[in-house]
């Protein structure tokens, strides 16, 4: 633990991530939220995807939500999309980096998108050089990176294997998710050092559930390894669709009050963020499952 | 990560530390429980505490409950006594392994039991003796010793100072409790590295509470420093009566599944386990803080 990184930087994934997987909220919600969050100190906000509204209505309202944000200079915001007709609308919006999903199971992609993943490969080359031949930065999200619910295990080879189709392809960043929160450290050693065995500079980003109370163990593990950069939303917003009930994404503050703990800078202002974690609550109208928010940090002391 | 230890020993604290801060509930539904933890495969359970009823009904009927417990070859039983009349009952109701508790922050001790901590170390000594001159074993519970929520941090150079009066006073084992969730990989790795410098060969158990997200992460962070002894409650029963709302211990099949998933044996019959958390749920008619009783296992599939 002495040779833990001096920084890490966190991306907070809330606006998208986070409120795709809640009951819809008004488009004014989403603008406060995403300007609360921009004044928190945190440099990288995941704001929108920009989907089909009959699939994910959610996220309808995109275009209308980014248009009313106030960005903050120095906080870098990113979009996710499905294919070629979001990335016009990602970049059309003056998004200037994007990122693209597949599913490390050929199951979950199925399930997903009706496609194996190697489909969704393809598909994913072409949306590089389309986001590429505008300027545009690609990350390539790997979900299920950790297990799959339907196939369980997913060989770190495999996972590995998609990174090296998609550096191939251009891919600019590779971000590894934890879709329903089957990672644990040993998981979390095996993918990182499958991919780093083959991508030494590859900039790796991960993005965990804390469905089953080790989100914290992987930040951990993944910290040892070197690793600098996490996902990770507001309040925990963000349910878990396979498990009703369970927590999804692992709370921006409860990864942020560790790391400042074990003397790691994000830049983010703990007591910012915890205020727009309870605006988030607000927003959801819905106890959100992050201890950190409930209980304070530790060093808010009892008179 | 690849020096962790093969084994690692649970204490089953539910029975008494779970359902102590709980609502009351009936002593069938406490046999049942601790009936039901003794066939998990789990080696020791603190079954019960000897306190007065008044302070504490919770326990009220603790002769009763360990009357009618069905003991199961193999496991340890354990009793928490708060003081010499305590013990007496303890000793008198045939428990060889007892448990005293002194708080590292002075402040929480005389919020405790109106005493300064080094006030009931003078107790504890006496009430050592008292067990020892009895057959007993004397574990002594150091609670707050990764913070106190009154004082703030507490200085793991106090917490030695405790370990090395308790030793003298003649102590068979220390266990180190997270009472109100402020541990963090960091405090662990300094209270265990404080008490291992002065004290190499002593027992050391970790007692977290998951208050703040970080128990499985400390748990890492004290696997990797060797230890081997935890302490976890099934379903995270147990409340944190200074955080409404927040979770309390953390649940032992988060504990277990982690470690499992390490290739740590416990053992442990995880689903057996499961059936016991369900019931703890069942017993105290809440939702338990428990994302492994919620999710199912990570091996669980969606079919």
């Amino acid at each position: 633990m002495t040779e833990l990184p001096a920084q890490v930087s966190i991306r907070e994934v809330g606006p998208r991530d986070g409120l795709q997987n809640e009951a819809p909220v008004p488009t004014e919600a989403k603008v406060r939220l995403l300007d609360a969050l921009s004044h928190t100190g945190v440099r990288r906000i995941e704001a929108v995807s920009f989907v089909h509204p009959k699939a994910i209505p959610q996220m309808a309202d995109a275009d209308e939500v980014w248009a009313k944000a106030t960005t903050v200079d120095g906080v870098r915001y990113s979009a996710l999309v499905p294919n070629s007709r979001g990335a016009q609308r990602a970049l059309a919006a003056g998004f200037t980096e994007i990122e693209v999903v597949v599913s490390a199971s050929d199951t979950h992609n199925r399930r997903n998108v009706n496609r194996a993943t190697a489909e969704s490969l393809d598909d994913i080359a072409a949306l590089i050089g389309q986001l590429h031949s505008q300027g545009a930065v690609a990350e390539v999200i790997i979900a299920t990176s950790f297990g799959c619910p339907y196939e369980g295990d997913v060989d770190p080879a495999r996972v590995a294997g998609i990174v090296d189709r998609v550096v191939a392809d251009g891919a600019d960043r590779v971000s590894f998710g934890d879709t329903t929160g089957m990672a644990t450290p040993r998981r979390v050693r095996e993918v990182v050092t499958a991919v780093r065995d083959r991508h030494p500079d590859l900039p790796l980003l991960l993005h965990f559930h804390n469905t089953r109370g080790t989100a914290l163990a992987n930040v951990l593990a993944a910290l040892q390894l070197g690793v600098t950069d996490f996902d990770a939303s507001v309040g925990g917003l963000g349910g878990c669709p396979y498990a009703p009930g369970a927590s999804g994404n692992v709370a921006t503050e409860e990864v942020v009050h560790m790391l400042h703990d074990l003397g790691i800078d994000t830049g983010v202002d703990l007591e910012a963020l915890l205020a727009a974690a309870a605006l988030a609550e607000e927003i959801v109208g819905r106890e959100l499952p992050s201890g950190v928010l409930r209980a304070g940090p530790r060093t808010r002391l009892v008179s």
